[in-house]
């Protein structure tokens, strides 16, 4: 209730800082029987890692991760899966200015406000590192989507001004740049416009897109609890996001009834589909059966070297350059961090749509009737 | 866990359909003490009611509350706070093709995929009306922020393509337009534009904007329960929102980091104050002191009456014209329900913030210390 | 959060006191498409209802029940059952003592203490009437249990020193008698205890024994919600219960373990099964497929006639005469109470046992497969 | 919401397995602030250590807590404490029986059940070892209370039918015997009693008593979540613990009102005190200012070296000798699980009883008023 626990049937408890001993997760209620390997767990963990490219920070994180409980032979137990990765390098250092000075855009002043004090080496729990708990528990519930037939893709929509053009889209391409942009040519641009930023010692955000297919129909909660209420908390929680928007999103707002509306019609089996999907999969906060399609928006790395306003902890106005290597933009690392924070929320809602109907429990709990 | 209940220390349960016996919430975790009065909650309610103009339905719903338990002698017990508005008119009626075609932009279909069946009367559990519980509860909660100087105010930022004007914006005018606008000229302009939209039998959407003022800095959780993160769930489990945004939102995604950053200064008593709230107030998911500004992207009501193409229940297609009056807007009565759902996780996460340092605890567990 | 809340996926919210407006209860989380009518509802709430013998108050309650929402046509929805008992009799009356002086056994002084004042009339929140919400939410969970298989039954197994023999145990002569002991002859003998307990103008306690039975094994969870865990916090939070135990309970402490472990063997048609029940139908805090069977030790009734030695909340001593009529015993009236409990508590650990492996999950989640 | 999370506002979540890589938990709420170091944890671990005594396995755990999260420059910084215990041996040995044949009294066939399969290693998650995360948790949860001047302390009441006598009660007593008795001669007598039991290749229960001193009144909540209550549940979760009670207990059931009430009288300096306890320090399920006492009835160790009958997994009979040392009694290490699960239960009551007041509140949020 600190606000270290995501989920009620699947969940998850993340732990860690930025510079001390390690960042981790344990998962409870992941349901008995999923083959689960650490592999699988590291191919996620590493699309956040930093040092792929000239957009990320040069700093080696390696983030192996270890899972230390809840498997056996192979295959999920039922019992929580705690997983870690140790930080590797804690060296005590100097961490000057950062110690004693608000960083703008930051969560120094907050934490400060909030709790009295902080773990200031590195930005601490408000570190970026710490997602790597989630996309560690978020690949667990990613592979357990798998197993029901349901597939989480989030990719790079935009950065800057720069986007994906809708008739160049290539989702493979996204695996080919730095960027995890489905769109070779935007990706060239994009790349053209941060490097203008990062010789201005600035950086830059952008939107990242994620598409949740395979989702069947009746999953989501009534009222609070809405699919689309759980998802946009989802991305709020990820440290830089400021927007979420389903489906038209903030588009919605300027289109009329006739216009936004989807009807519906029949596949040739006879099966009800919907004739268009400007809702985005979501119908009253439950799942349509159509692909789920949100976004969210990320703003641009606080950490700049160029000069800014701020104070002191002591109460003194100073002028403060960040010094050290920041990634320009957070868009592409945040990419995994997206998919896993929806693969958490899918997987969660899902498992809670088994309960809704009493003749498909009778199926499953008194399956001699 | 099916959804009905929001919050963790402040915390309701909300009940009821659009054609039963009435619409309910019990509050539980409000502290003792509180002054509380029916009329005080009836304020709320009546900013949401229907038939207060051209743009709301003409159904004459009355909406009286009545408080049940929890409030003794003018004063909250600290006990639940249960209250009941019960629906003037249930009359069994002929609901028509509604009881079996899918209305396109709602809930028939994926509520009969959840749960096998669905109370189809008005909507049912999915009907607008559902806010009524919400906005009961919610007035609780913001009476709760007062008692603390903290004030939650939304209004209607734009309809359609038609936006409130910086330079033109007056608090005070939003209470004399029947859309809640701070804007007399662009009130003037989207009754205008509403016109023509009904004369189309179509329906238009917008965007309701809130203000929190007075939360002090350190409300909000890291990691998972972030303010901004509990906000845009608050606002995605109203029915028709589609998008959610703080501060410079997606707007965000386009500027720098020198542009988005808001520096720090000390203001003429020496306190510490930001430069700028492009953040919106919070930084790193916890309030800053500045207000908390956000915005809600709500669809067009979805009830047209043009023809439009479904399917039945029984899975033959079929041409579906909705009869009745509906509004052709919800923007101007999701206001209050965008204000008291603001009020509900803000009172909740205040109240979660009273226990994050043990020095604060100590002075009120420990009083004889 | 505040304590008016129980169960994770079968959920309850009550509220109403004493001489407030009224009693209620919201079931958030029960199944759609489970038969219920108010009937069935009031047929529990009739058993906890007072005035049906000489060790009961006189106090004509009625307690009529009403369905608010939820149901539709006959069926739970799936979507918050709100039910609501109207208190007949809420006159505003003099309370005298029981305003200021703290009655002895009661929680005047520890409601004032915790909340700084307290609705004082009858007891307000902690009167016993409170039970009147879960007795109405927990008859929706024992009919849900029953679809299942499942049935819940207590009875009064002891009053004072008096215990129902096993040998004469008849379950069906606990309705012939006024204190649901289902031994006709202990029965009788408590009748006498409790007229001589009367004639000293004091009170009596006694114990209630609960067996659940049709509940297939692998109900509970590991850890911390074990099933006898959740039912030890059920009990021990219906308002007079001072002990709970399960199996052999406390006698399990004098037993050794070959005394006290359940040996396994086949039946008849080659299904395990245990060769004792001394457990009490759980291993590890999983039902075993056995009878569930728990005991819960309930006080005298704290409300006597004579004089006992207070404090006001002014801070004076004061003997105290509680005037009015008493049940002298409780137990029997709390024996629909420690049913239904058990029902809530049965049947959410049974829900949440339906997603524990993917297996069945995948049966009824990915049904093409 | 797989029963490994425990707390609501003070909260930990427990993973590991006896023979897998560790055991651990993370702490998430505890408030900033509050002092913590390795050595302090590890003091309560060192209770719960076997290999102390005659009656306690020879295995050689060691169990060295490290602390990898939430504590920064020797305090808590408010974010997630991380701890965990590596196992030490985890070679991979012939498990023999174990691996097919269901162990009376423990978890074996339920864990299959209800999972399909389980970790047989040395019980996996079953295990009593599941407890070091438990008692780590509480040490932190012990310390937090301690800083509000509350202190909880368990011992053994009872071995067998052999008791602690009050008129011998000597607290001090029980650091000097292994069996945690504060009563010299019992303790001997115990002996005695458990050297008879191992020579029969049996094993013996017992009884712990735990009293919580200086929680000031106010703290537990009505309804649902009183302190007994929840002390209740937190026992009954410990895996052999078969029964709780609360001041008199089940004693209780057999007094008469007249004899159980506690009157209320003033102290010399005019504050309000109960003239006697037999209500264990709680009315109404909120403390009441005295010490809280109450007691968990533990069952014999189920892992005899008799010929015990059982079924294999494959469905059939089979004789049973469990092989290898296990500790003849449970009793002394449960000391300090019980001692920690109460210390976690009243720590997360107590922070909860920070928010039930609007006037401490205030107190708290806006100091300046």
């Amino acid at each position: 209730m600190a606000g270290s626990v995501y989920g009620t049937l699947f969940q998850i408890m993340t732990w860690g800082e930025s510079h001390g001993k390690g960042i981790g997760v344990t998962v409870d209620g992941c349901p008995a029987g999923l083959p689960l390997t650490e592999a699988q767990v590291q191919r996620y963990l590493d699309r956040r890692r930093p040092g792929q490219g000239r957009f990320a920070t040069k700093r080696q994180e390696g983030d192996q991760v270890e899972i230390l409980s809840g498997v056996f032979e192979g295959r999920t137990t039922g019992t929580p899966i705690a997983m870690e990765i140790r930080n590797k390098d804690q060296r005590s250092r100097d961490y000057g200015d950062i110690m004693d000075v608000y960083r703008p855009g930051h969560a120094d002043y907050t934490f400060d406000q909030k709790f009295g004090f902080r773990d200031y080496r590195g930005g601490g729990r408000s570190s970026g590192r710490e997602t790597a708990g989630r996309v560690a528990g978020g690949a667990v519930a990613a592979l357990l989507l798998e197993a029901f037939g349901v597939k989480v893709q989030a990719y790079t929509r935009s950065v800057g001004n720069i986007q994906v053009a809708p008739e160049r889209f290539d989702l493979e391409e996204m695996w080919q740049n730095p960027l995890y942009m489905p769109d070779k040519q935007a990706a060239a641009e994009a790349e053209d416009y941060l490097n203008q930023v990062m010789a201005q010692k600035d950086s830059a955000g952008g939107v990242v897109e994620c598409v949740i297919t395979g989702l069947p129909a009746g999953v989501g909660d009534p009222v609070f609890d809405k699919l689309d209420a759980c998802l946009a908390k989802a991305m709020l929680s990820i440290g830089a996001v400021k927007g979420f928007e389903i489906g038209e999103g903030f588009g919605a707002a300027l289109l009329t009834g006739n216009q936004d509306n989807d009807g519906f019609s029949l596949d040739a089996d006879g099966r009800i589909q919907k004739t268009s999907n400007h809702a985005g999969g979501v119908l009253g906060g439950i799942s349509d059966g159509s692909p789920v399609v949100f976004r969210a928006a990320i703003k641009a790395t606080p950490s700049i070297s160029r000069p800014q306003r701020s104070v002191t902890r002591q109460g003194e106005e100073r002028e403060l350059e960040i010094k050290g290597r920041h990634d320009p933009i957070i868009v592409p690392r945040a990419v995994v961090v997206v998919e896993t924070m929806a693969a958490l929320t899918a997987a969660d809602l899902l498992l809670r749509s088994a309960v809704s109907r009493l003749d498909r429990l009778q199926a499953i709990l008194t399956p001699g009737r």
